[in-house]
């Protein structure tokens, strides 16, 4: 029997390459989403037509409260940064900042697969992109490893012991786009932006100008990719 | 300023005995409750009267989406079992168990705790009554705790460590009803019952039958203590 693993899909590139790999290692693959008031729900939808275009069964969506994380970008709250230079964009908490994410998103990750009867969560965290998040560092994922075993039955047991794999997590965005090219992604179906039109036939229609979209744009440029992605600027 | 302090707040005696713990340590509460579908929403209004009654101003709570997590007796979707001896309410899985149900609830308490600037977690979990969860032993919350000073960037920066503090892990259910008491907790308020009927002016209607009805009531009974729920048989 092959092998299962929950991945955490969120409709962006980093996470449909993550999907890729899985898949690629040989893994029967569940997809987990979160719905938590996204601007146009374009990210939930966006995941719904990677999964389906990697041939994913097993798709689910959580619907997530995060009023309790307050005010942030994610949820519509507040204005998106247009234009920003790189090194503004490298700098200060980003707008897309939700504290406890990883945790949280990791959580529902381990009940998912105690319901599957997997022991492989993949998620696809990046170390250098999000060197000021404290919850994208190897010694996080370790740490929560670690929990994860003692949170189930299995892991405590010795049974079987629960893996967070986070295939991304040294990789440049550049590299990222390279390793999903190689394994076939169709990363037009990706979103990125923090600001984006409602889909159309040709794409989802990226603002181009929003820090997501500047560090995209900028990825596939690294990896000397055609960038197929839409874009209004 | 006195420091702040979130409580995971269920409706339950535990975690009101945990509340008044927590406020005789001098904190600053804020109350987490969560509601995912339970059968009639009497928890979280008892939640409510409980954070009122002890003069809680700050009660978050936060929906849950228990889909994923397939049938429970929480979500309303299997019956409840009646009648069953100590000695079966003791073995196999209870029916009320939720997959890495306490590492959700922490991971949205971290999020609350970041964004209240609270360094303190408060949760209910007993070893003795539910030998059978991993997630309620002191190995596991020790791992969480690891895991939730690597997650944010202030327990990383050494600035401040976040404590999850378990004041009810060794302690049986009498010995949990009798500090509830000394403390002034109001148990009419609190309830236990997997299916209890419309809460009225003398109180919530609690089964009897239930598994939680029959350790509540043995708890009342250990601990000496007059019993003031509303029972219906």
């Amino acid at each position: 029997m092959t092998a299962k693993a929950v991945i955490l899909l969120s409709g962006g590139l980093d996470s449909a390459t993550v999907l890729a790999i899985a898949q690629a290692e040989g893994f029967d693959v569940c997809a987990l989403t979160f719905r938590y008031g996204q601007r146009h729900d374009v990210e939930v939808e966006a995941a719904g037509r990677i999964a389906a275009g990697a041939g994913v069964t097993h798709h689910v969506t959580v619907d997530m409260d995060l009023r309790t994380f307050g005010a942030s970008a994610l949820t519509g709250d507040i204005e998106v940064p247009k234009d920003r230079s790189e090194a503004a964009i490298g700098t200060g908490i980003p707008i897309t900042y939700v504290p406890a994410r990883n945790t949280i998103f990791l959580a529902y990750a381990l009940a998912q697969a105690e319901v599957s009867g997997a022991f492989d969560i993949f998620i696809g965290v990046n170390a250098l992109d999000y060197s000021g998040y404290p919850d994208c560092r190897p010694a996080y994922i370790a740490a929560f490893q670690a929990m994860a075993n003692l949170a189930t039955r299995a892991g405590v047991e010795g049974e079987r012991k629960t893996a967070i794999h986070t295939p991304l997590i040294d990789l440049t965005k550049a590299l990222i786009i390279r390793k999903g090219l190689e394994l076939g992604v169709d990363f037009a179906l990706t979103v990125s932006c923090y600001d984006p039109g409602p889909p159309t036939d040709d794409g989802i229609p990226h603002c181009g100008r929003c820090d997501a979209c500047i560090l995209r744009r900028k990825g596939f440029a690294g990896a000397g990719a055609r960038d197929p992605t839409l874009y209004a600027a």
